[in-house]
């Protein structure tokens, strides 16, 4: 199995509602540094997994729907607790919908898999893993 | 796949048996940067993976009974070469230990898996993937 | 020169004012993830730049006020662009007041220096550099 | 699972054909830091994935003939875009046959699996994953 | 003093000429991970050391002019050994230039110095400090 | 100002004297991620800081003396707690040594500074910075 992954950050506010989350109730924010993992089993005719100029440019206009926001002004998740492993499944979903859509180009309809990690701090992060 | 990392560190001493390890035969120590992965296929009604506070709790309270010790002098250990992949075994399976006995909270409880990385170096690291 | 550095992080949320700013004009937020370094030209009588655990912990105990907030709301701040290199001088300058009280011991006195950096993103960081 | 994952480096130059590889179809280089991960369901008698020592000489011997090349002017890579993913493959299939000939211990043949991560900057790297 | 760093990156190809290069003196290839630090003692009225938007733009200016290409082949390098700690020097200056030129902003011409640092792998780096 | 830096690494047991050490005073053991830099005001003929492959094999030299030890039975170390702040110091002189003694080349002796930081954790690091 190939993949290849590429990384880029957002910085959002947000805050959580349940008492497990103890500070993290108050409004705060988060810079995620974002890794899009993207995997085939076999190479495409250029003898890559993915155009990685488009999967940058993609991944980049995923994050720019939520980047310098408060998430919690956010109509798509009222509601919500829009913690690190529930983005990670928000932008992962978001760069399926555009590869099936073809924005990564024809060649990337042989993705198989994509796997989102958002890093929140030097000592805690989360993914999610989907096929595709 | 949802999953949380957590990370904290160990520092150990303890010397290895068997010509496999050359100079490291010899009585030494090492930092372990410690990864502790949990998994599940779906978020808990907090829209979390676990509890952070609980994780990092628990792998710190893991972590002290390690912690700055000659692991040559510890009788669980007896006989046994502590080598990186072998704690982080340790280190997995009593993190499960912990999340089977509720010290995680009881929504860990659909944890279905459970990744310890041990970093000894720059250039060199080990990991023991199990399920719970 | 000898120094020593710890790290711990934050995640606030701010909004700034200023064109220079762009879509940061929106309340957003950041991990910063800060490293506390502390100089001083020779070692003390037990061979350290300054106690690692009291250092630690005054470094959480000063991010533990700015920590899980929106700096908008911080009386302290009012009216001030609470930039990343503008809270690693805060940062520092609160470091410095608990070196001069004793709360890092009564060797931690010889510290001549204090530089704190806060890391906003995989890309992105900033510095103040200080006497004492 | 078990694994051990040892890092070294390589520099070569090249170029690719292919409109997709954009300005990447100039000669140009790369330094990509190489991750080389040994995976088996046991640890060996010594307590081990694969000696550590055998594995960091065994990579580096598949990069030293690689390294410090224009991999446009190797006969191996004839017609054939050296894509970052590509030479994860070559390194990973390199160090399978190794493994095969007992060049990394008799007991490394109870290894099953091995994945070459090729980091081409701080913001992109491949993987490819396969059996042994 | 105050700071603020930006990172990017430069992928180019080249050779060395001296015995000291040893296989480095082959065609080969680097990816330089590039640090730009910008260094002021007060902050500027908007309480930032520069704007970060427009200090990414002119570093990746001036990468722009570097990257994807066979420095051998540059008219500006000819006969010059590309090193490194050359190129730091290389890039810092011309960032001079563009400071001093107002491509920064104008409050940028209150900076006093700039560092640039390039890691050409996990294990080496150079740097090159200037005033302005 | 230009320098250069190379990275290695040291693993060794030790224990301390004295309260402020807290459980440090077991026993136990650390990874020194070492980083040397050299500082010089020119390049020399070839361009560079120094040979950086006689860095790097001077700097193996050193800590080749140190590694796989138990620094309690070190004769050098006897009655010293050998805290990270000091042994960069004596990793730093090792080398200032060898620079004077023509080992890193003759061009070497135009080198004006090194400092050397020994990383113990991800979260803690401790340098040494000296003039030759």
């Amino acid at each position: 199995m190939f993949s290849i992954t590429v990384r880029d950050h957002l910085m959002v506010a947000h805050s959580f509602r349940g008492e497990v989350f103890g500070p993290a109730q108050r409004l705060h924010g988060a810079t995620f540094v974002v890794d899009a993992t993207f995997r085939r089993p076999q190479l495409d005719s250029d003898n890559i997994v993915v155009d990685i100029g488009l999967a940058t440019k993609e991944l980049g206009a995923v994050l720019a729907d939520l980047n310098y926001r408060n998430l919690d002004d956010e109509p798509a998740f009222a509601g919500v607790n829009t913690t690190t492993e529930f983005l990670a499944k928000v932008i992962a979903d978001r760069l399926a919908d555009r590869v099936h859509a073809g924005a990564l180009g024809e060649q990337a309809r042989g993705l198989t898999g994509i796997t989102v990690t958002l890093h929140e701090s030097h000592v805690a992060w989360a993914s999610y893993e989907r096929e595709l």
